[in-house]
């Protein structure tokens, strides 16, 4: 009865998803096979390793998350599956796992090279299908992770650009617009509490923000709002209107927080 | 093995969707949770209202339906859990529900305040994740009512806008514009059998549209025709191509019925 | 423990493919519901019967593929199961299916006039709902086909436009674009190898696009490249660009294939 969850860039109006998920029900049959998002913009890389570490915490113990955000398919990048304190994870070692597994404790690294936990003939082009949606589903059935391939020491890593120290606070960037028009940045909620500080006040620009709020109707409608979003980094919305196009934000757009100190 | 709904303004680019299914399949494993929509426009509680009546009744009985279009999300509008003969309700006590509650036996009616019940920590802007999720799941696995908190007299209801009497029929309005460009109204069926009427004849303004009929090819190719849809609302629709487009069409447009007397 | 596919042009935005699932969960309650897609353009007859046929054979034996592009329902067209060697397939007998079945071996083949098996009362613009899917759910636990209908002696057949055999190769078309851009066309790799040749060339129009190749990488960034597709149809692509955009290319586009004889 494990659960399985696919982030990947292949979109919902071919049939790439569904062979997935075909294969994974060939292997096993009482999986739940739970889409994150597919709609990762063909080759980004750095979304879908956002989208895995933003989602992949909330589902239970021993799911395996699979990403596929995958331009180098059929060259030499490797492919791997990962076994973490909580979950396994498998994708391609191009950096797409990165982000999730930086919060993990990681129990085992395997390189995927034992054909016989793949579909074949594996495609040059779809190793979604035919390598990462089988060992998902065997590692789901407790396909012991020796079995996929030979250990591996390191993986992949994407550059995660830390917020920047300032004189009078920290300066992070938009990392994601989700569907609201909502900027969610690169600031955690863990950097919003320094000892000696009591609040803290949002800057975009030269225009200011207010402080942090605890929701979005904190604030007049249509007035900005900075929260700490759902999955604990800073955001910046619009309360009932979308907060990228009224202020012109977008993935790198820097986002600037001043700390008051305690008087 | 319960039967759980989500419709939602979510949409499916970002991990929100996915983080309820996790949520729900971390208590309730064997629950089949099944998409209605995630496309409602942000913050449109009226078309999400609208989705739930349409789509909650063809579900098996004991199903449980999650709404979730809750721009107050956060600020003290109350959340709910309801018992009909057939169905569970859960949502934000904001009207999302209240048209198919409208349509069915209410048995229990109850505010969700028992925390036990949540995911913790409760973020502010995602109860979709941290209650509703949960209460859906925890009732799927038969957990009572009265377990989740104190009884409540009534919900929020959004007005749904009546058919007007007119002399000789009745004047709706389009409520729905599907993806095949059809357009919805809120004539229901039971509207359109009057005694002492035996046919009855749709207008859009001076334009006749015809009479009713049984399905879309009952007129030539990219003429106009208005059924009585799958949901059992009159539709205005053009066989094999847009009425949204080629009529002009959209929510909240006016289309009257003429009743001819029986002769 | 069945799985079902579904294969229509309903999209996400609307209740319609919910309801399918609600029907269907209310028959086969164990059934593991998969997309293959919803977003084939309304009507589009022929790319339902492409994603089909592209999707189907990655499924368990025994799956029920249902497939609703229908724009004749409620008309005189008829509904039909067929159960080939390995799986079943449901949907109008409109040519949608016809693809797919081409490459099945097929044993047995019935009308859907049992309206034991169907959801009453059946609109007349919602078979998916009211047919299609009860009479999958039906298969899924068991149900003989033989209860389903008279035996029917054929089904519609779309045109499968073949390539056309030229002087020195063949010529095919583009048969569907996917989410990346690349152009998949209708020359099957069965095609590819030839006895007397070695190796092929592909041409759009004077433009020579270079050989087959094993994977996308295979060429520069931003260069033309020809593979054979996941589905083992050759496609056109351009190495992490779109295809289509870059190269002009569309559905029904004429790709080339000139073939080198052996020195």
């Amino acid at each position: 009865m494990g659960v399985i969850t696919l982030t990947t860039d292949f979109g919902t109006a071919d049939w790439f998803v569904g062979t997935m998920k075909g294969v994974i029900l060939g292997i096993a049959a009482r999986a739940s096979v739970i889409d994150i998002t597919h709609d990762i913009e063909p080759g980004d890389i750095r979304s879908g390793a956002f989208a895995v570490m933003a989602g992949c915490r909330f589902f239970p113990r021993k799911t395996v998350h699979v990403a596929v955000v995958d331009p180098g398919v059929g060259s030499d990048r490797a492919a791997i599956a990962v076994e973490t304190a909580d979950y396994f994870f498998v994708g391609p070692d191009n950096g797409v796992l990165s982000w999730a597994l930086a919060r993990e404790r990681i129990k085992n690294l395997r390189r995927l090279e034992n054909g016989k936990y793949f579909r074949h003939p594996v495609s040059h082009t779809f190793h979604g299908r035919d390598i990462f949606a089988p060992v998902a589903a065997h590692l789901s059935t407790g396909v012991p992770m020796r079995q996929l391939g030979p250990a591996q020491a390191d993986f992949v890593s994407l550059e995660w650009r830390q917020p920047v120290q300032k004189p009078r606070g920290i300066q992070g960037e938009v990392i994601w617009i989700d569907r609201f028009g909502n900027a969610i940045t690169n600031i955690h909620e863990a950097e919003l509490s320094q000892p000696g500080f009591q609040a803290c006040t949002v800057w975009l620009g030269n225009r200011r923000l207010g402080r942090v709020q605890s929701f979005y109707q904190a604030v007049a409608r249509g007035r900005p709002v900075a929260v700490i979003g759902s999955s604990g980094f800073l955001e910046v919305a619009v309360n009932r209107a979308r907060a990228d196009r009224s202020l012109g934000l977008k993935v790198g757009t820097r986002i600037r927080l001043e700390f008051d100190p305690v008087r």
